[in-house]
């Protein structure tokens, strides 16, 4: 802070009212949910196309840092504004158009996910991507970070979905990558490299989201097996027959019993502390009744036991589990290291075999639970945060846990992005030329390093930063 | 050519036998389907990854430009060696893996798209993207250009299969992108950027593509309409009901005109010279049930005449229109300009009487036809070679028809890509920000600029330029 002042004060002039330097508000925006906590120079809520272009050009002139900021949820310190400078707050940005004939929609940066699919049920369309974060987290950030959720197996992430992007290069020029088309082949691809790039290539205002039609039906069921690798085994058997389940949630027992434990309820009756799977077949009714047979003779074949749910409310039930499961965990620990990698499916049994041997040699509690649709898989390595053994033990229990999910072809992070937590692990990822690459393309944009610094490639050593002690109010607590 | 003797004589020495100079083998490396031969200076065909890595090393090293090469079946000149140097015929690399529980298949770059298909098929997968050229082109030409086809519309293109890449950045560096998962939120996304980038920006050499179940089932309907607008005005109603064909695919009057002449038989019985819509359903047999109800209250509703086929072999006979179109055409004139343009489905109508406008001014044949699913449209500007007045006015008709597609809000190209053909309108697409973001991340990732020169950014004067009179295996005549 304070380095930018002289700039800061400019922007005060040119900007105005759109320029803030109220403390409360440099602290609101000073962290995401990570809670690491940067105190920004001045927030900036642009109202117009011109507002972002002359700050980015003013910054540019004067290496401002620029942090651009949707509801700030994400998990990984994306959001902070770790080199100080302005935050970009687009979180007013909000406006949606749905093209109900062409199933499209047009989605301002700042509008939030639940929003945009409250909008298009509304018209008998879906947009499939649904991170747990969906009642706060804004298009423009989970473009930012390719948000996932528990559709991406059958439907796709993020990226599947977006067709055309508007916004701004760090120059401070407007450019529009994509067509509200299906197809379009006409130079380099600069929207999907600015997806997923985590606001350090260009400032997303508006993008142009291909929708499909709303599933007519959906049918649940809720399985449980006799250990994980049981679970892990009757998924990839379920997988092999062709079905695509819309959602296909796992939890181990460790979450299960976190969530038994916190409810009071057995999550299946007689099958106390099980891992479960819960199952959602949709589509037309037809549809999900053909699936329907082979999904029950599945169940039939693999299963401890299994149940469907009845009607909807039945099935709200069993998804409350999966949803609470994640704060039940807090039991075993004050402090959580949730890790959003990803196992190829062929290597899901090996990874439960790892995954029990990491467990023993951390001595550490691990429940993980997740999208074994696509094999994104939630590590909660739980700690106390004032147990130092404890906590050196969860640092090299996630550092193990990233390397051996890289050596089974997966990936370090499938929904959550780099930002400050897991750059650590980045290099386990990416070979020097694959860094070298990125950081050239980087450097080609953003000649001046001003969108979003010290993130992804920069080292940030998360375990010597303390994390403000502030309830948000997406906590799973 | 001969600038490039030198390190040429190095390369065999370094290589071998891998290393052609043979006129033969040079002229057949010439061109590709848009017939602009430019001779290169030796074709290289690598047998291991040490050979394409020592290719680009000494290419680099001598400022040697290296042309990829797979079937050689653009039409755009995207394949042609405009700058001489040594092209890397990945011809030969064809290897193809399925993960038949995942669904998911490694390919080589040079295997062949139809291949793949038989392959992924054989296990009860689907790999939706299929070009007209899928028989003869390469999955790494379709990934280079970012091929469609006619499943666009429901299923998306290339891009929307590819999970992930391995290659070679023109430095010769080996580097992998994406992983065999269909979640990945691991550092900037350099997969996308090298899809549909022509191979200017590294040299691909497998992929992992992502599969879906196969269809069980499928159903056609020809429909037939009384005008162009018709037949749009009423698609457009169809997508509306949230339905969505597997294949949509239009013939304007002239088209079908065109293959009645060829054929000496009516397309369509009682209804002779009118525009076509030819739908195919996809999915579980009860899935297409369900819809065929739809479609055909939607055809009693709004086409002029409509006909089932009772059977696949009667389906086929409607297909063989569809498949024939393109080759009768030539009847209206020696040459053809093969416009793949995409237009929003908002503006399907607007673009009827913009063509037909066209048709006027330009005094020229423009028979129309393809995917209105996602709004693909192939527009032929048929013309005489030798009658300069009518090469003029086409000339002159291809820039109003680009300039026109990109006011509607389209593309100037939805799956063929920029090449040489489609230089001269890349910038109505892309504003000069845009080009020149474009051309930053060029130079990033390939300084010396060896990858493929001369194309996209390039003018280049196709009107200027001889093509070859020689017959190609993928010819429609």
């Amino acid at each position: 802070m304070s380095n930018f002042r002289a700039a800061t004060a400019q922007l005060k002039r040119r900007l105005g009212v759109c320029v803030t330097t109220d403390h409360d508000v440099l602290f609101a925006a000073s962290f995401d949910g990570s809670k690491l906590s940067f105190l920004p120079d001045a927030v900036v809520r642009p109202r117009t196309n011109a507002h972002i272009s002359a700050v980015l050009t003013l910054a540019n002139k004067h290496r401002v840092p620029v942090t651009t900021r949707g509801a700030g949820s994400s998990l990984t310190g994306s959001g902070s504004p770790v080199k100080g400078g302005w935050v970009l707050d687009l979180s007013k940005w909000k406006k949606i158009t749905v093209d109900a004939d062409a199933g499209m929609a047009q989605v301002q940066a700042g509008a939030v996910v639940g929003d945009v699919h409250k909008a298009v049920e509304a018209k008998g369309w879906f947009y499939p991507p649904d991170p747990a974060s969906k009642q706060y987290s804004t298009i423009g950030g989970n473009i930012a970070c390719n948000a996932g959720g528990m559709h991406g197996g059958k439907y796709g992430v993020t990226r599947d979905f977006v067709l055309a992007l508007k916004g701004f290069l760090p120059t401070g020029e407007y450019v529009e990558w994509g067509a509200s088309t299906k197809k379009f082949s006409a130079g380099f691809n600069l929207r999907d490299l600015w997806i997923g790039s985590e606001g350090m290539l260009g400032v997303i205002t508006e993008a142009t989201l291909k929708l499909i039609p709303l599933p007519a039906a959906r049918w649940t069921l809720l399985t449980a097996f006799a250990d994980e690798l049981a679970a892990f085994k009757a998924v990839r058997a379920l997988f092999a027959q062709r079905v695509q389940p819309a959602i296909c949630e796992f939890l181990d027992r460790t979450s299960v019993q976190c969530a038994e434990a916190k409810s009071g309820k057995t999550v299946f009756a007689g099958q106390a502390g099980r891992p479960v799977v819960l199952l959602e077949l949709a589509g037309t009714p037809s549809e999900v009744a053909d699936q329907k047979v082979l999904v029950l003779a599945w169940a039939q074949a693999n299963a401890l036991a299994f149940r469907e749910a009845r009607d909807r409310a039945e099935a709200e039930q069993l998804w409350e589990v999966r949803r609470k499961c994640s704060g039940a965990m807090f039991a075993l620990g004050d402090s959580k290291l949730n890790e959003d990698i990803v196992v190829p499916m062929r290597n899901y049994e090996k990874f439960a075999v790892f995954l029990d041997k990491l467990r023993k040699s951390s001595r550490l509690p691990i429940p993980t639970f997740g999208h074994l649709g696509d094999g994104n898989l939630h590590v909660n390595i739980m700690y106390h945060r004032e147990n130092r053994a404890e906590y050196l033990r969860a640092e090299k229990a996630v550092g193990t846990l990233m390397a051996g999910v890289v050596k089974l072809g997966g990936a370090i992070s499938g929904e959550h992005g780099i930002g400050l937590a897991k750059t650590p692990f980045l290099r386990l990822q990416h070979s020097p030329a694959q860094i070298k690459a990125m950081q050239a393309v980087k450097l080609a944009l953003d000649p001046n390093g001003i969108l979003n610094p010290g993130k992804m490639f920069t080292l940030f050593k998360v375990w010597e930063h303390p994390r403000l002690k502030i309830a948000l109010p997406w906590d799973h607590k």
